[in-house]
């Protein structure tokens, strides 16, 4: 049966599922403290290498063919007979098989016990930073009885140095006529090379660099059958154990890209008798680096409950791989400059199309300054990250609203080198433009809220101070008109600006990607007129009871989602923008300053507001004025600048407000959910608005927009527990209720009552087709409605009702598809929640959302046995599909939910400034003699368990106490706190 | 231990061979007679599908990813706990394994015979025509025990329809995603398909079509566990055979794409009672219609010797597969139609460069006339089709003169509708253009040697016939001058008459690419031009004493030596005009009518020949005659047209003779065989030549020439037999000596004597890089001397000796690679010395290269046995190299040579249009009960043995019989010959 249970191997804390080979194979990523990667699946079959797929050991394929490559790539044993980890030969002995993972998460043990040998053979990998990647086998001998043993220990299908990601993909069989194995005389030394780097050019390419194999600690082995010409590469070692009775441990160390200089390097340290001594002191040093970059993100937490705190480990560790960390603390600059290490592209083999790159250290191993990522993703995990560094936050800020454009969006990557926006490539089928939405808004108050409760008093400050730029984006937003009459073709890419941009980078670097003045000088605006643009651009696409306008070719959060783009409405940013709204009619105190143009946007959006139209009187009266500001922008901004009245600004956010809650009560529905996205459709004198199925999304985002009270947000989580949205098998919730797709017979069919219509006998044997049994379909060519005559488009959509077609979600069965959990919003779900439970003053909703907390919390499943999770239940992975346990392991989004979460479990909580510390969801479990320790920010806090009936009191620590653990500087040591 | 052998199954002759799990995998393609294709793994492992790599049935993958797939993909069955064909469980039974091929080359079984079970399993793949693939499975218990058994019988991998070949390789996990398998309720019928076409925009693609799978004859089956989604497709069965005694059959029937009227027609047909019969009928008759079109091309014989009669019937079909077959003879009319079926691009997944793409058939099931090719293919296949149907043989040699350029070249692919030029793609690094040369000499040749031999008189008269066109290629050769700079820069690519070409095309059709005239008319002029142009243009780039300079930016034959473009110079091509000139001096009988052009080209060529100048002189002036007269050409022809008497040719003729000959002898080594390339290097004043290392090819040509006299040409012979190029193992003839590579520590060395200058220890730490031992290194970025600054480039040609880099062939091991064995330069080496066997009048000479003819034959392979061979040995493959056996199945270019060896054998020979049979090469092994039977032009032929010493005589038939024949009139219903 699989079992998972924590234990110690050697000093350190491992998951150990036994039995795993009962599970489906699971596919699990490892961390290191460098670049060095490695994506396994629990078969044994793996990739590794460093920084990117292009220096990989084992061929970088996507996880489907890793996992089943198992049997022709990576480590193969034979003991005696017996072939470890292989699908062959079980009947013939009595065996079982452990897998275990390190809670740093960067090593796994796999391990066969042989009961009718009496053997037991295991094998780690773990990285050892400069040396690589390090496997460490052993053989034990359970018996009394001494054994002769014939050992053969190979790591197959190894790449050599030089070989492209896509050529190997695609051209392995003239790849492989490449590769030369080379055995360095007398040592136990291969070098994986091509004979030469393929070239599209008639010229010599010499291939200088190889990836290197070696073995320690296997006495007398013969490494010989490791040469090899034209063929795989493989390291086999061959050694004969003459009565062995007790255990043997031997090193295989792997690394990528050596030059001749390295590789005389590795002779030498080959030869040194203490070169074990070496790698394992390098593989506990990487463990400790590991361990020491998530302990200062405030990842290491000691409670009642291991799976708690492994699982927090891991979101902190990932979250920290996404976002990295600060190399300097506390800031030395009020700028935006951002001292982050660590962070990386993301992509794994389960996202094929992403491709990671891991550049953390420079050649001397010392870690560099460096991070880019989605904008949608980074942010996020900043926001994780700011918890623990709170006195970067505004700086943060400052990163978001200088890549913000002048019309209102924001380019789709941020990095330490600027902003990345897409670009048509002519060539690219794939390649797309626009701007995606809905983050401007709930990411961006995020930071702003935290940046508020800290120091509210800075951020005032910050309001009407004109230090933020614009992000020069050479997308240009058509006439509202041109966008009514084709909103999935609504942006011009503006090529003479793109090269006018990409022409400047040389010479000014970064600020080239910037909207300049005439003088070529960065423009800069206020804070206050930076919030007011992205709320009014979004207003303006506002369509009343339907949610915002998705005109921008971009989906929002789901991305599986991305038909909606032209016709679709977001009741999803109109919730966030809730709650924004909420939050600057609490922030602004004062008259702001901003620019003329932005002052004109307003007011005109606030005429519409007041002026109480009908849904399509003011999408056309906003969307025009959203026209005119963009028509005054786009033509260069005038860097005038304007007061506005605090008065003038508190009614339009007034008015805002009011529209905005209307439209959102109007989208509650019959069964007590909200709609998330609505679909429009304009007449000539009107829009149509219809609605869709239910999604998590949408409810995530009521329940965060703060309209609900608890009661009501209780009432809506019953809803869901309810719903079809609920997934009782693994005690969560899908992203939309698992449709049932129509067969394949069932699903082109005209309707029986169709086939005497003229249009139909017209089309018959062409585009029509009738089949034996009499029934009549559309010709398979015919994909969609485009290239239908007129007259068959009504009948077409009769038969495959696109209008409802709201993307790839509805046509596939991973990540966002059909029947899938996606794990990220189920996160999103949880903090909300516990949002809601915070700000709830009604006891019995509290506890009705307690209740739901606590679900939910269970359903994400730290506490899942390893089948029912699917994989190491502490390792957090992106969505579980309907036929396999969870998939996508590491850097997933909800990581960062999850840590936010967790500080809300923990009860600390930061307002105005002052620090309070009031756990109300603990219970007993959590803690471990009566102890919980974590850090916050750095800073040791203890929670002793009160005994019990004694009730929780909140400690609220002084500003300036507040201060040295946000600064970090130590004076504040340890808190211990009775609770 | 592994036993090859010919059986019989079910009244078809089959290869079979026993215990092959002992050999290596091996790779094998399945020919149909539709537009269905396979290719395997003797693993199991296996592709197939229809048409192209789009529409597959299981992944199209390279050949070492199906070889090793076999695990997870194609045909999986578990009788009881029995997995037949599974490296799974062995040790547990005792099992023997048969493999076997059917000759007609479309069927493959597999068989596991299991002792300790007392059962044998058995399948076979068969195409079946519109049905589909078939599996045929067999169970028969060879025990006189009933057991009941448990089977499961499986196929693994199915792909859905509508996937494409890319998106698998790369994106295959995002697949699987979208991935649903339906069973057809109540049958046995399951639907592979994709619930969305994937496509790069937000709208709807309806999935349409899909891929079936079909269980035939199992008994009480339950195939519910076949239905999944969001999973790899696979067809699963599950039946109980209750006291099994004897045998039993079923059937898997696969088919791609079919459409909702297919699926309807689909579960009519198999509720038929007559359903098996109806498949083995059509199993049948696609055996029999591949013999039909092999028959035709005199692809059978039988004679004493079944293995050759297998190879040839093997060479012929794949000769078929690539060249095609007439649907109508004799023509219709006199231009170069050439109405061809059966004809494909070509490609497999061990060449993942080539994609092939059947077409043969119409939608009714009706040959469609199409053939496309790489032009040094496809008149290759055509002249070995030209034997057996010589009134086409004009025709071709039209084909293939309107088809070369003005200034005297040829595009690289022709197809139905016209020819193709390459084009450079700014986006693909690949992308090359330029113009290959040998083949435009010998490939011509051959077919107007053949055209000569059959009707002398009909070629003569098309001399002056003013009916050939010009293809327009718009690429440009640069100035001699600027040719001589930079010869690797040759050519101007004319983006704007390429463009008017293409505009052109739709207006056009395929006249568009041929020059016009000024009324857009096609410019015409005769054969003896274009003849003239070919020689000329060739002439101008002659470098005595070295080759013809290969300075159009593409290689000859040997593909993998490109290197040597632009500094090689071809002294194969020059042995290949050596018989030209003399084919022409005997063809020319009259003065001739050429373009003015052209013979402005000639005077000045004759000159330089004429006028005995040094080599450089030489080249200087004919380079600048080639310059003069394309100058003249791309202008714009003049269409104006002059005689030239037959003497001034002539001279002309026999200068150039005398230029030739004494270069190709100046060329003999001094170990007897002839340099093949060489190498020049242009100086103020001079030409430098330098030499490289043997290669097969040179031999080839040289014994192609018709330069040696027998007894020369066997003393090359016993040089080569004597040569390193002779590999032992496989009794044959690598490309070129096996060399050894340096190894990773020995490459990249300063010599040590170079540390002290001053410019290594200028760059030490940049450039160049010291490792430990003192041993300085290149750093691993300067893979060529392209980026080093000048000082150092002498030390680096000194450490990598690039300028004898001759390409990739010397850094690799598979293809025409080191120690490979190419079998079509092989297969070119039999056919040169049966030419020089035929020709020879010394009756030493003639039996000393009857003896190599024969061990060169041997070596070829049909004879050996499945290890030595590394596969089927009666199937033709592309190459041998030094790790494995034979590699690349199917569409080799041997198979026309030793088509075209085989009427040599079989004494078949014509001259001035009589047929005369004079067999000298047979022994009594090659006749059966006395009696070797074959068809020529479609007329059966008998040879009868006399008894023995009685000698041959050669039997001629007059015109009129001979006419008979060559026109397949019937007139002549066989013929039998007594030798």
């Amino acid at each position: 049966m699989v079992q998972g249970q924590f234990i110690s191997i050697n000093g350190e804390r491992f998951y150990e599922i036994a039995n795993y080979d009962a599970m489906q194979p699971f596919f699990i990523s490892l961390a290191s403290d460098t670049d060095l990667w490695m994506y396994l699946a629990s078969t044994g079959g793996l990739t590794a290498g460093r920084r990117s797929p292009g220096e990989a050991l084992f061929p970088y394929y996507t996880d489907d063919k890793i996992t089943e490559g198992y049997a022709f790539t990576g480590p193969h044993t034979k003991i005696n007979n017996w072939l470890p980890f292989s699908d062959k030969q079980q009947p013939v002995y009595d065996i079982s098989r452990k897998i275990a993972k390190s809670l740093v998460g960067n090593q796994i043990v796999f391990c066969e016990e042989n009961r009718t040998l009496g053997l037991r053979f295991s094998y780690l990998w773990a990285p050892a930073g400069k040396y690589g990647w390090v496997r460490r086998a052993t053989l034990e001998n359970l018996s009394n009885q001494p054994i002769d043993i014939d050992l053969t220990d190979s790591l197959l299908n190894i790449l050599p140095a030089g070989v492209e990601r896509k050529t190997q993909n695609e051209f392995s069989t003239l790849v492989d006529g490449y590769k030369k194995t080379e055995l360095v005389p007398g040592a136990s030394l291969a070098l994986f090379r091509m004979e030469a780097i393929l070239v599209d050019r008639a010229e010599p390419s010499e291939s200088l660099t190889c990836n290197t194999v070696y073995a320690l600690g296997l006495p007398n082995a013969d490494y010989s059958q490791t040469e090899s010409k034209g063929v795989r590469g493989a390291y086999i070692a061959h050694s004969h154990l003459h009565s062995f009775a007790q255990s043997l441990t031997w090193y295989n160390v792997l690394d990528v890209s050596k030059d001749a200089v390295a590789v005389h390097e590795l002779m030498h340290f080959i030869a040194r008798p203490d070169a074990i001594d070496c790698i394992e002191a390098a593989m506990k040093q990487s463990t400790e680096t590991l361990k020491q970059i998530v302990a200062q993100n405030d990842g290491i937490q000691h409670t009642g409950d291991e799976a708690n705190d492994a699982r927090h480990f891991a979101n902190v560790l990932f979250n920290t791989m996404r976002g990295g960390y600060y190399l300097t603390y506390p800031p030395k600059s009020a700028t935006e400059d951002l001292p982050l290490t660590f962070g990386r592209r993301h992509g794994d083999p389960s996202r094929p199309w992403n491709l990671f790159s891991i550049r953390v250290q420079d050649e001397q191993g010392k870690p560099v300054v460096a991070y880019q990522g989605n904008w949608r993703d980074i942010f996020q995990n900043w926001e994780a990250l700011s918890y623990s560094y709170p006195l970067y936050i505004n700086h943060i800020i400052a990163k978001f609203l200088n890549a913000t454009t002048a019309d209102g969006y924001n380019p789709y990557r941020i990095s330490n080198e600027g902003i990345d926006y897409e670009v048509i490539e002519p060539e690219n089928p794939w390649s797309n433009i626009g701007y995606w939405g809905d983050h401007q808004i709930i990411y961006l108050l995020r930071l702003l809220e935290l940046s508020y409760r800290h120091d509210p008093k800075t951020l005032h400050g910050l309001l009407n101070d004109r230090q933020y730029a614009f992000a020069n984006v050479p997308y240009r937003l058509k006439s509202y008109a041109e966008i009514v009459a084709d909103p999935k073709n609504s942006i011009r890419f503006d090529d003479e600006e793109h090269k006018r941009i990409q022409a400047l980078v040389p010479k000014m670097g970064v600020d080239a990607k910037l909207l300049l003045d005439e003088r070529q000088q960065v423009r800069r605006t206020t804070m206050a007129d930076k919030l007011l643009i992205t709320l009014l651009t979004k207003l303006s696409n506002f369509v009343p009871n339907a949610g915002i306008w998705m005109n921008t070719l971009r989906p929002e959060w789901n991305d599986a989602n991305n038909a909606l783009v032209g016709f679709g409405a977001s009741m999803v940013t109109l919730c966030y923008m809730r709650r924004y709204v909420t939050f600057l009619q609490n922030l602004l105190n004062e008259d702001i300053t901003i620019g003329v143009e932005t002052a004109e946007f307003l007011k005109a959006i606030h005429k519409s507001l007041a002026d109480k139209l009908s849904p399509f009187a003011f999408i056309n009266a906003v969307g025009k004025a959203g026209e005119n500001y963009r028509t005054r922008v786009y033509k260069g901004i005038s860097g005038e600048q304007t007061k506005v009245a605090l008065a003038d600004v508190q009614n339009f956010l007034k008015a805002a407000l009011n529209t905005i809650d209307a439209s959102i009560r109007t989208n509650k529905r019959a069964d007590g959910l909200y709609e998330a996205y609505n679909l429009i459709k304009f007449t000539d004198k009107d829009i149509e608005i219809s609605h869709l199925y239910q999604m998590l999304e949408g409810q995530v985002a009521v329940l965060t927009s703060g309209v609900l009270s608890g009661a009501e947000a209780a009432d809506l989580l019953d809803a869901m527990r309810a719903s079809d949205l609920y997934r009782e098998d693994q005690r969560s919730y899908m992203l939309y209720p698992n449709r049932r797709r129509k067969t394949f017979l069932e699903l082109n069919n005209l309707p029986s009552e169709a086939k005497d219509l003229p249009v139909v006998k017209k089309y018959l044997g062409t585009i029509l087709r009738q089949d034996c049994d009499g029934g009549i379909h559309f010709d398979a060519q015919y994909r969609n409605a485009n290239n239908l005559p007129d007259e068959l488009k009504d009948l077409y959509e009769q038969v495959f009702n696109h209008h409802a077609f709201t993307g790839r979600s509805g046509t596939f069965y991973k990540y966002e598809g059909l029947g899938c959990i996606y794990w990220h919003m189920v996160s999103k779900l949880l903090l909300a929640v516990g949002e809601n439970i915070s700000i709830s003053t009604d006891k019995n909703a509290t506890e009705r959302l307690k209740k739901h907390y606590a679900a939910i919390r269970e359903g994400i499943g730290s506490h899942k046995n390893p089948t029912e999770y699917g994989a190491f239940p502490f390792d957090p992975y992106s969505h579980t599909p309907s036929m396999a346990g969870v998939q996508q392991p590491g850097m997933t989004g909800q990581v960062k939910e999850d840590i936010i979460s967790r500080w809300f479990e923990l009860g600390v909580s930061v307002h105005d400034g002052q620090i309070t510390f009031c756990p109300t969801m603990l219970t007993d479990a959590d803690f471990r003699d009566g102890e919980l320790r974590f850090t916050y920010c750095g800073t040791e806090v203890v929670y002793r368990r009160k005994s019990k009936g004694e009730g929780q009191k909140p400690l609220t620590l002084s500003k300036e106490q507040s201060e040295h653990i946000f600064a970090r500087d130590g004076k504040i040591k340890q808190l211990i706190i009775e609770v």
